[in-house]
């Protein structure tokens, strides 16, 4: 063989066992060197040698003594939570929101600043003036920096194809922040985000199948496929907030009729009660939010209920989408519209049932749940952590 | 170790070499043993060990010298095409058919028998006859029987979950057919059959990410992700049939209204041209066949251009699910429209383009295309293939 190929692959395989290493340890909290050995099927001096490289580095830590029956108690070895951080940056149409997320997915410094309303330029700065306080902020080595927007992300090329909102098209964004910062930068499309934040460290942590359904001004599904984020081939999987499902509904940014978005998103459901409280009885406020709505619907308000079952409905139409291409069964919807709760969650599955083969919405989970406010955040700093070190969530330890 | 368990996992090596080494050699067509040991990284000793094993099983056979520049010209190894049959089954609405398939996909000896329209009983009395009609003309060792059909098929137990034309509801027929024929038995579903033997055989061999959409008296899609069929949690992956494109549209036999398949299957589309007929001009024949109307169609009849305009824009509408959801850039429609063609493709386009993100539809390439008799039969065996043999064809060779 080739000696330079030959010493490539040598090093291409001490690559991948230093992180199959570090992944298993993550996954197992606390674990000694032998029980790494025999789950991971590596030799006891390749163990050995690449764990040593580990605590060099300062990712693993001796934890102490595990408990054995009877002979000398093995050492354990831990992950330093601290031991590297990512900058992990979150964009909205409202605001930047940044935080250091180290190993563990704890945040540490946080940063929030505004931005005026859908100025691509001045959001563009405000991820400058987000990174260079983190990059200040950071107390242990930044692995990079995480950015998730809302739109059409080519994650291989680094751009923002398009963020209707913004006014993005084709923009360098990792290219851009990253020889502004020197450090590694990835970019993520805001719904897959969340559904990776929600396979490694939410409430569906460990799910080899999953579907996160983000309701905001935007709306956008990430998909967990078989323990991976399916992403599709233009990074464009999951982009049913331009799917269309009402018929010569309102005009769409997207130059469309009745996409999901101009129905169901948090912007269009309040516009809905506006209109509505115009021409029927309610305690609604003129300018009413969504948890005022969510009130008003559990106290028995018909116009709020009303409201809650068309979002519900036309939600309904897009999930029967998603579950009769995927076949997935657990489909959480969360975003702004997760105050809607129950009354939402129950327009959804009626709908559902009457949009697609009935044994498949049978077989599905539909929940409504509030993610943490730190989930978007989480969402973009896990491909550093998954790309970088190569820790990611294991379903099946 | 625990010497069983070390024993087994030794076995298990030795298969999966024997697998992986019966696979390169099929998809290159004739290889050395040394070109072998290189590609998949086997040490030359394992290879000539397995490679002789499989001569012997008279899997392989030496096929004569490869070319090289100086020195000792190589044997070459290839996989003996005849070496061992799959009897491949394909049900429809209209009758079974059965053919004993090769190891390359060819077809040696056939049957086909007309089964009684819509009588689950009488269905599977014909697949047990064309099983044995099937076993009786075999000239070479079978390795199993597989079997398509519509429905919902839950491929882990073997089971049709639900086929709604044939009344079949958890109807075991791998169980059944397993007992009476003492072979191994897979089933799969007819679309997703069609997606692999699409994938294995046909035109978009090696796609590694495709959509085939089949359309028929029932509709479905199979989904090919990253060089696998993708089946989905419940096997139900692409069921499109019964996602609701028409609001209000016609009574559905799985309870719900506007099912695709009320609407764009070959019969909807014959029964809206029969409908059509009795208001409005057009030399469309009082029972027409779907190729009279292409051929109408084609020579400008107004009525023929609209019944096909009406199918593609409901198959436009499932589509733009389909690309939403997964951004999957290759879509084959094929099954019985096939012959409405460029008309029908114009029509599901226009309206794909209209019903999700104009980005997604435009980097979408749509076909519609007639797949080879042989189609659903080589899809059927396709399983026998891969789970018995370990034979599937790699993209990426």
């Amino acid at each position: 063989m080739d000696p330079l190929l030959e010493k490539a692959t040598r090093q291409h395989t001490k690559e991948h066992n230093s992180r199959l290493l570090l992944r298993t340890i993550y996954e197992y909290g606390a674990i000694s060197r032998a029980d790494l050995a025999r789950l991971t099927q590596l030799t006891r001096a390749t163990v050995s040698d690449a764990v040593g490289e580990l605590l060099e580095r300062g990712l693993l830590e001796e934890v102490g003594h595990g408990t054995v029956g009877i002979g000398r108690t093995p050492i354990l070895l831990s992950v330093v939570a601290d031991a590297r951080q990512v900058a992990a940056i979150s964009v909205t149409n409202e605001r930047v929101v940044g935080a250091l997320v180290n190993l563990r997915g704890e945040l540490r410094a946080s940063v929030t600043l505004d931005v005026p309303l859908c100025d691509g330029d001045a959001i563009l700065e405000t991820i400058y003036a987000v990174a260079d306080q983190l990059r200040r902020a950071a107390e242990y080595p930044l692995l990079g920096i995480g950015i998730n927007t809302p739109g059409l992300i080519d994650v291989e090329r680094g751009t923002v194809v398009r963020a209707v909102d913004f006014g993005w098209v084709d923009l360098p964004l990792r290219t851009l922040v990253q020889e502004r910062c020197q450090l590694p930068v990835y970019l993520a499309n805001d719904s897959h985000s969340l559904a990776l934040a929600e396979y490694m460290f939410g409430q569906a942590q460990g799910t080899p199948d999953l579907i996160v359904v983000k309701v905001g001004n935007g709306i956008g599904a990430g998909i967990v496929l078989g323990d991976r984020l399916y992403t599709g081939e233009g990074n464009g999987a999951g982009e049913i907030g331009h799917l269309v499902v009402a018929e010569d509904g309102p005009l769409c940014k997207c130059g469309n009729r009745g996409c999901l978005e101009t129905v169901a998103s948090s912007a269009a459901i309040l516009r809905q009660a506006r209109e509505l409280r115009l021409t029927q009885a309610s305690a609604l406020s003129a300018e009413p939010t969504l948890e005022e709505l969510a009130h008003l619907a559990q106290a028995g308000d018909p116009l709020a209920r009303a409201v809650i079952a068309e979002a519900g409905r036309y939600l309904g139409i897009a999930l029967a989408s998603l579950v009769s291409v995927l076949n997935i069964r657990r489909v959480l919807i969360t975003g702004q519209v997760a105050p809607l709760g129950e009354l939402l969650r129950k327009a959804v599955v009626t709908n559902l049932a009457r949009r697609c083969l009935p044994a498949l919405a049978r077989a599905t989970v539909v929940e409504v749940v509030a993610l943490g406010p730190d989930a978007p955040l989480l969402g973009a700093a896990a491909p550093l952590l998954t790309f970088e070190l190569g820790i990611e969530r294991l379903s099946r330890p």
